[in-house]
């Protein structure tokens, strides 16, 4: 459709063959793309067996090649031209085995026999491959040579991280996962929007406030990270969201943090309900996501979700069917980078208007208003006097832009004139609350 | 219907043919009239060229007579007929116009063509007539006389204010506005209800609050009036009501102060609900009156607006059938008037009961209670026994009312008879808070 | 049905005979029934003539006969057969009446015909008889001998009072009455639930809180018992229940308490939820029994109400149709014993879980978790990871439950599970708030 979303759709194509794992080169890989656009991206790295809060991060995991060969020969089920055919983090086997033996190592589901499933076991050593179930139905009876070339050893977990510095300190903090191989929206949507996301502020002239950007394997690389960074994290993240299943164009969603209320959550509804009013709301019993790390308890940072379609809402979702056809189109991805960056410009934007005249000012003086009275006012005079009656020092532009039932950018704007003719002082939320 | 409508109705009707503006002659009329119902009303004259806050009081306006002599010789628009028929604050004009010049200065509503609207033109010089759309299809080509002896001078702006001492220095504040020429609803019906509320406030012994009623010209008046009392009503106003459109029978409406949770709208909601459960509510957006500077941030004060059928909101405002045949009637100002006086009364008799027993007293002993336990009992001791229930020193009379589903009036005789048995304490609202 | 309802109907049953009134051997009678459950219940006598708060502890009352003899020579309202046949706290009498006399001391209900109506007149002297009214229309002239065989002396008012000490001096409180003769919803089923609560209460090894049960008659009891224990109940009761109406099943019921979101109110409402989706929700206006005292004004005692079907909210309340046959089942009975015990055990058991490991914890390792990442969670593990989540210090396992839309006792067994595997932290509530 647009540029943008062209623009999008083609990184997140070039992406998608990378076999992305919670630990091993498909993550570099992943990162170094990444890197083209972010050049200040920082790719660190996480020795095997290092200790984060409850959790160890686990041997790294690599793959030369893997695939079954059947009885008449016909080889399947082969990683090089799907890596979804092999449970991710699967032990090395190289031996051959009656269907019955195989089968118990084969996953497929049945009500989608065109789908191969995702599937991991990142946990317990064990090995397997994952098929359309349409194929498994047809296997028959003989030997069947099933071999995974893959190594565990002690390497290092990979993560990114990009900080773009703001005139003050407190954060916003963009997270998003690179550990799904070939499927769109859960996951290439998150890495690619968050990229350009990052482009666009590196753009910026000066945010108002620093960004931190993370691309990092979900659960683990979430927990790595907050246990490298809980101290700063706390102190100053003021605000930002999780990205994932940002690609689609079937829905807008949002899906709280755990508190619910904070500055990220008010936005995050603002801007979802002015791209669509029936967008899907979700409650924190949905969650399901690295939001489930950053809010937990005593951690609490103020991280909500703005998606497209979520995980688990649609039917292609952890299979080979989330793809870059049918579900993750242009259209839906600069959709989804939309809504971001609309929401970042209401945390960079947003500010505490007060009145400096007593009773409404003059309007007529300055050219704002109609010299002539009749029966009926405009919509855009009802609107400057209705955020004008709100610039009492108390309410953000946000406020008053739900107060007036208009977009945050109509009452930015009435707010911004009413500046440029002196008629209200402007406050930093930060300095007011 | 009632005495008192039929004497609103009248005092209305005498109201009626003056030429009210924002200055001049027909204010100073009208606030005459109304002193004869409340003889210390205060006369105030501002003179124009006073600055007030943003504002300037503008020069005083006054008309001689005002016509058009069409190409036949037939006077029409004569401003002796209907005020209306002159475009508020006209410059003077007396010169001879082709009929499509004279267009340019004609005013008239296509969808309503019996109306003569309402226009006025206070902040830009200009002149111009009103006429019935039907009238004005009728104009032939032609040479037009039109003339306007009208002047514009340094003069003054006068209101009317009356103080009613109380118990107390705590004010409660009632607004009402004397601009409007020949229109009923809005305006009429808001000064002459004031009046006859002031007339009923100046026969009380001793109110316990300082009852402050001004009659002023809109949004200039109560700007001018704040400016020069800003001090005092901050420090003073716990609540009062802004009075307009109070005359027909067709709605009892509410629009809230712009906080909307002061005594004021609590009061105005209570009293409306007992009057009529279908009573309209409007918000803060819908307002349009001199709330908007009453509660202009910063200003703040706690005044809502209680009205029959709201400004704007009936095909009559603003035109010459706002009148007092179809629009404003006797019964109707005499329910706006009983409104208003309901709520007042609440004002003066809400105070905080607290018991003085522990458990429910002994009602039995007092011939309180029936002495013969049945199944079933009436509702007026269920009343009793529930708003006893409430006597805890925390509700007020309005709030147990709310609780109990029953008016202010029955629970506040409830908790009279309470007090002459002596078994609750009173507070004032003020003491107890 | 079950073992403990047929307890329950079968110790009803053994009170059902006694003439009990809110004096008098049937309330003494009654008590030392319950004594038998209850070894520890102390059994306490207020002199007549004793003052409580507005109140006085009225004379004693004891009937030895009580009937009326025909024109024909039959007895009928024999208060033998039936106790509700005497109005309550009847004066004594013995004369001869012609039936237009008799019938002003007659009581029936003419749309309920077969029921005899349970009337009393404690604090005005009267005497009476209650009558169905079928028997009622077939009265003849003629001359009626009615004899009330009652003296009322200064003696006492008898209640019972059983503490069972726990861990903590605060207490959760239980009230129940024991002055209705032959009725079984209203109110035998109260006193019995009371009993068995009291017995299994009697058992625990040792509570958490100190558990107080009151076994009193209505109204006067729960006013004299109050203004006997005011400092103590105030100082230590932090919940509670007045047990009444609860042995039908018919329905479950709420009845706030004043305050409306005490522990015990949230705690009724959860457990009502839990057995009844359905259950009905009264308001405090709707109340009617001992919860008028303990939550009156400045008495403000954390009581609600468990019900099943609540008095006034069903046709056979206060008459004889109200019976231990079609009203009161062993079903019934259960239901509303589990309801109150489930409600203690939640005071009990509520506590405040703290994770004590930042971020979620590895489920995996402590074989909590699947090891296998498929596209479905099950509702275990999803409640699970919701109560996780919200074990932030500050909710407690109710607040979780709640919020998670699980059971108390699911939550419960979590966080047991959390705690078992050292993952959480338990505080006590009265500590963490």
């Amino acid at each position: 459709m647009t540029d943008l979303g062209n623009q999008l759709h083609e990184f997140a194509k070039q992406l998608w063959p990378m076999n992305r794992s919670i630990t091993g080169d498909g993550v570099r890989m992943t990162l170094l793309a990444i890197k083209k656009y972010l050049p200040d991206l920082k790719i660190v790295e996480i020795p095997s067996g290092t200790r984060a809060f409850d959790w160890t991060v686990p041997q790294e995991w690599s793959v030369k090649e893997a695939w079954i060969i059947g009885p008449k020969g016909n080889k399947f089920c082969d990683f090089n031209q799907n890596n979804l055919h092999l449970v991710g983090y699967s032990e090395a086997v190289n031996a051959k085995f009656s269907l019955a033996e195989l089968d118990n190592h084969l996953h497929s589901i049945e009500n989608q026999p065109d789908a191969i499933p995702y599937i991991t076991s990142y946990y317990a050593k064990r090995w397997g491959f994952c098929i359309r179930h349409c194929d498994r139905l047809k296997l028959k009876e003989g030997e069947y040579h099933a071999v995974i070339d893959a190594t565990h050893f002690d390497g290092s977990l990979t993560y990114g991280e990009l900080i773009i510095p703001g005139r003050l300190k407190k954060e916003i903090f963009i997270s998003t996962y690179i550990c799904h191989p070939s499927m769109a929206n859960n996951e290439l949507s998150g890495p690619v929007v968050s990229t350009f996301i990052g482009h666009w502020l590196s753009q910026l002239e000066q945010p108002k406030y620093t960004y931190r950007l993370v691309f990092i394997p979900e659960t683990i690389g979430s927990i790595v990270y907050l246990s490298k960074n809980i101290d700063v994290l706390k102190e100053n993240v003021i605000g930002g969201f999780n990205l994932t299943c940002i690609g689609d164009d079937r829905a807008y969603s949002y899906l709280p943090s755990r508190k619910g209320d904070t500055r990220s959550d008010r936005i995050a509804q603002h801007v979802l309900a002015s791209l669509d009013t029936n967008y899907v709301q979700y409650t924190w019993n949905d969650r399901g996501s690295d939001e489930r790390q950053y809010c937990a308890p005593h951690v609490d940072l103020p991280i909500a979700s703005i998606m497209r379609t979520k995980y688990g809402a649609y039917d292609e979702y952890h299979t080979s069917l989330d793809d870059l056809v049918n579900v993750v189109t242009p259209t839906g991805l600069n959709g989804g980078y939309l809504a971001v960056r609309k929401a970042l410009e209401i945390f960079e934007n947003d500010q505490i208007p007060s009145a400096n005249v007593l009773c409404e000012p003059q309007l007529g003086k300055r050219g704002l208003y109609p010299t002539l009275s009749t029966k009926r006012k405009n919509d855009e005079l009802k609107n400057m006097m209705n955020v004008i009656s709100l610039c009492d020092g108390k309410h953000s532009i946000l406020d008053i832009s739900e107060k007036c039932n208009i977009t945050f950018e109509s009452a930015f704007d009435i707010v911004t004139l009413l500046s440029r003719h002196n008629l209200v002082d402007l406050f930093d939320i930060e300095q007011a609350r």
